[in-house]
């Protein structure tokens, strides 16, 4: 019985090409990922992370260190990323250089995610009541840490590296259950509270100073056209200074949230908002017909 | 204070009779949980996975002794669960007998699994615009995980294996946010799309080409009754080529949703819904009365 | 290029003041933090654990050991975030002492914990009919895993640790999708099925045999004040023998909902509810407007 | 080629009866083997091994605890070796009522065992003037672990505990150098310095008071006869207050060294030695035949 | 004072050609040794090593799966030790097919090292009195393990193999203090006997059914000419059926033991000894001048 | 009976004050010495260690950052062994600064040990004609690996470090078998070929351009005087030049070989040798009554 289906999963390798051997062109690995925002939370974040020896007198040369050294990792997993991708278009050499590339650009914007992610933590800070310090949004935070790994792939994305932006929002998914896609564009002072169930669409646009609660969907209306909707706008634009609280859905490539409008919990908006508009769901009427004595 | 402490601790184990001790039937273990479904992905999706070595020519090789393995591995798990859960109406021989039965009958749906699976890649793929390839969704879409755990516990579901199939699911759910519970009926070309929040409870029937979104439940009315309700069915009956949008909650178990129809974001449906229909909630209206200028 | 990169970084962390050097007092470690919630697993269930040992004939000595093994760690972690958060005003052996006190208060409280969680196990069987014993209540679902480490952290909580309790409760998060702030008061016979985007805000007060569903919110109305509100009650008081359904939001300080009532999923509650009501949504309607033949 | 090489590597398999495979009777496992030693010298020297929580407060709980687990652990290690020496003659109850035994034997000669080697550390201590300290040798002499590990082999050795006593001492010559067959009968106060490239063979029979060197050989003058000689006294007697310094060999199962006699380095004994004898290698002359000027 | 120490470091970095950075070619990592020689033992001795699951139902797809991995890891350590050692003369797709020809020619010799080890296995049963089984030959004598090491790295040396070889024997030496260099050419039924100490040089020869005990060394008997000898024979030749006994030295190339030939406990051999010969060390003399009563 | 042997070993506990309790000063840790070492090696040959990321371009960062935190290491190990061996003569800040003394003047230090090692590995590469580059010598020789470990050691033994020292060569030993005391003073050009067995004494000196073979003891002629010996040179003085063939043995703290002597294999040296003198020991006559045909 065995054999009979050992035979069978085999022929399915062959019917549906299914294979990834070794000698192919290897997929870029989840652990590879994973090391690689670990080691640019200890660049931007130096002591923040456990285990790691950072001193007041080393710093300069911790910082030059692990930070050469993840522009390393990320070289080489950009380099598998494009091979994998892309092998015929291109010389293994051709690959490698845009791989240097793509590592030297985002390597000089480092500095600047850092500058904007301490903006996100001063966000963070005031806008939630039950932080106790900043220090505790960068190291427990699971806001803070999808935001910090969305950055980070959204500079990737932006430098068309295949796979590897959506392995890590991916990876910040799992752990928090926020998952921003690497395509969206996010302006500074942003913060999501609680943030389990958001999602955020490839072609969203947020402004500065938005806030996000658990649960909130910025997405799309329909996507019943497929692949054919690959390079469409589908998903909203927020304005600047604009809260969208818990279970909010805003949906539609149309749909526009003004500057300083404010999105109650549960709402559903399809189509634009204007500016300074507060959004609000009745609440459910405890004295209404669907309120019965039990 | 601490001796207290321990004392009145011991006294609680007798009291309520709470000591799972290791000369008891031992519980199945999470961790050969996890590591029988990791070796079912390499059986199944040979390569994808990290650090396997799966070469082009000994892929023969490879199946066999990982499928015969992963199966040795399930009916030592199987026989652990059968024991644990009753070891008063079987002898160790029968249990095991029962165990080693079901385990070969898994094996022969392996390779129907495996085509039902890549079915569900398929679905993945023509249903998110934001999909690059087939490949990314096999290894790094979470939506894709929780199912294909799922038709693995469902397997084992239907074979009244107790504990590992909710064991199985519940490791999917802690790594996506999706939970499905084991005894749901799924048909082909199944997809969810970013994942948090959904619920699938025990009774739910799914048709084919259903495509659900975050924070769909599919769940019961009223669990009032509790245990009393073990039997009952209490989720929905959704049809073929259903697209549920985020959030939407369908209850009952005696609520249908008919094939080709769509259910809109957000919606609440706990009575049957007709065929070809488009089921959408109004739309938060921004310029109402629940809108105001801030 | 990655010279003035690393430039810039190491101007940011002067800048910034942004540095957590190994000679500083040290941050409460993640790692401890998991390693403490497995041991007082193990305490309190003993043998539900994976690879731990223990026998029948030395429960006695194995809940000693494990218990004051893990006060000791906790003890520890104390010491560090009392450090951490107030180094000025107390001396090191004055902050040990507060730490010694802090553990030895928490170890005499572990039996009421254990009885307690053993009521949750009770209410978890009680309500879910997909349930098929209490022993697979304590070992795989992730709401009971969520209330356990809950318990834990508000203990810690009520004796002002600081850093620690939070960060408990988001280890929790991250693994369950369930959010409870350690300050959150919670009756007996407390449960939570499927869990996912379950949020309970740091002033909830929730009464006895209280059962919440995914998604659920007790949240605060607004937060725009922000550090301003961090003494104020902002979210709701649950009483007694109340069922709130799958995302449903109940939101707001001064929100009190009455015993024996229940609210239905996706409800939207701002303001209170009485004693013995069913607040349920309206389902949306199928054969209304917003459905149509598509 | 590869092929060819499988076909003939699996034609051996069937031709030499080679395979062990998982359904037989297992071989007692080497990691199992180390963490027990491991534990027994928790027991044994609670706080000298790494990373062991023991505190002066629960001293108590945590030795009963480490030494029921280690005796539990123990009974594992038996059952398994027992079941693969001589499944035939005994059911699975007999071997396991065996194992126990031989387990709870094994557990009330520990308090001996531990005073035995505090008196080894007093004889390092007393006879190397390299020693900073008592603990010193308990924590890092290679010498003393080789002895600890015997202790605790040979006890099993009188067992007639298969495998596993054998295991165990080549687990520490593995990472001393030091070979002592579990079968020797080893006197009181027995010291081994450096330690390398000792030989202490299976019916070797030492005094008290003994002290030896690295390379020392105690072993049998011929082997020819194989296993003709299994039961044959083949390796020395050494008595009380003897040294033995490096590289002496002393050969031969009728051969006697009479108490407090010293044996110099390099020195080759193949028949006895009487009391109060200083054996000495003469020296390599440097001022004779075989010095030349170079 | 640690900048000076470290622009001090650095400068011998430059001065002294030092580095090897992982842009240049890589060596051959030890931690692949270790796991090629762990596999290569799965392939030949399944069922023996721990943790892995071989049942006797899939022993051909085992074995095959197995041995096609250790293949394909072997290839690419060769071609990581070709490259690290000559990357002038050769391209790299020349280095690879040379690596791919030495690999298949490996694995065509894996069934005969197979058989051959069998035979070192009989001879170790048969010579050793204190063996209680061939099994306990296989998978816990260190004299084994040493020799399975040497066939490996032999067959590896014949093809010019550079670096791995040596990294072979190295770690085999590390954790049995038994040095044999690849380059030796050792017959069929050996067996070495405690072994710690062993030295083999690297042009020894020795016939078949030959046993060595601890500490013999079978080296040159001068090295004052360094690298001019590297060419040269300078290890004796042994003749079969010879056994050399603990701590004897056979030294120089031009030594020849004759067949049949015993070689006694710390014998000291620098010229051949003829066939059918017992050398044996006069003992040390106790009754003699250097034996005092002390 | 368990019970009766808990009770007993608790006993000795008391009776031995046998206890070292995670309260008291802890020893220092085997761990941490392992890393400490493993650190040093990336610090003096970058890139030659497994899975370390070192750069052309980064060498300064990383030499720097490595250099720094290794130098933290060994200030907070030696501030444990400095407690551990003596905190009642020294305020905890009086022992820290020591210990800041003593790490600072290590660092001065590591150049020179740097420049020494480089000549021990031209020493290697000369004297043995298997050694196939100086590469090899320095990442897979053992004899390499135990001199760089003693020149660690001999470090901290000059500045009286407890513990530490001799935990770095003991950790040595155990993978190479040979045991030089970190007291033992060795001049430049050092090496050390196969090396197990060799043991070098506390009070040896050794001259330049020394070479010693497998099993050489530099050791003492009697440690009958134990512990009152410990301050008295014991071991011999071997000159410059000088080559000690295997298993020879030079002993006693008054013995001197002079320079560009030669002690040849087995030798037995009591008192000193004379400059320019080649001492052999007369070969085994196997034409003498020792030889018989067998």
């Amino acid at each position: 019985m065995l054999n009979q289906a050992i035979t069978d999963i085999k022929r399915n390798y062959g019917k549906y090409e299914l294979l990834r051997a070794v000698e192919d062109r290897k997929l870029p690995n989840r652990g590879q990922v994973k090391e690689l925002i670990r080691e640019l939370r200890c660049v931007m974040f130096a002591g923040y992370m456990e285990q790691e020896e950072c001193l007041r007198s080393n710093l300069d040369d911790y910082v030059a260190y692990k930070c050469s050294s993840a522009i390393h990792k990320l070289r080489e997993l950009v380099t598998i990323a494009l091979e994998c991708a892309d092998h015929e278009s291109f010389t293994h050499e051709e690959l490698f250089a845009q791989a240097e590339d793509i590592s030297c650009r985002f390597a000089a914007r480092i500095p600047l995610l850092q500058e904007l992610l301490l903006k996100d933590v001063q966000a963070g800070f005031d806008g939630d009541p039950a932080a106790k310090s900043k220090e505790e949004i960068i190291f427990c935070y699971p806001g803070f840490f999808a935001i910090f790994v969305y950055r980070i792939a959204h500079e990737l994305y932006l430098s068309h590296v295949p796979f590897v932006p959506r392995m890590m929002t991916e990876y910040a998914h799992s752990g928090t259950g926020i998952d921003i896609n690497p395509g969206a564009t996010i302006g500074e002072y942003f913060f999501i509270d609680h943030g389990t169930g958001v999602v955020i669409g490839e072609t969203t646009e947020i402004g500065n100073n938005v806030k996000l609660y658990q649960g909130v969907t910025l997405g799309a209306l329909s996507t019943r056209k497929g692949q054919l909707l690959s390079d469409v706008k589908r998903h909203p634009t927020i304005g600047n200074n604009v809260t969208v609280y818990s279970n909010a859905s805003i949906l539609g490539g149309e749909t526009v949230v003004g500057d300083n409008s404010t999105i109650g919990g549960g709402a559903f908006i399809t189509s634009s908002v204007p500016e300074n508009t507060r959004v609000n769901v009745g609440p459910t009427d405890p004295s209404g017909v669907n309120c019965v004595k039990s």
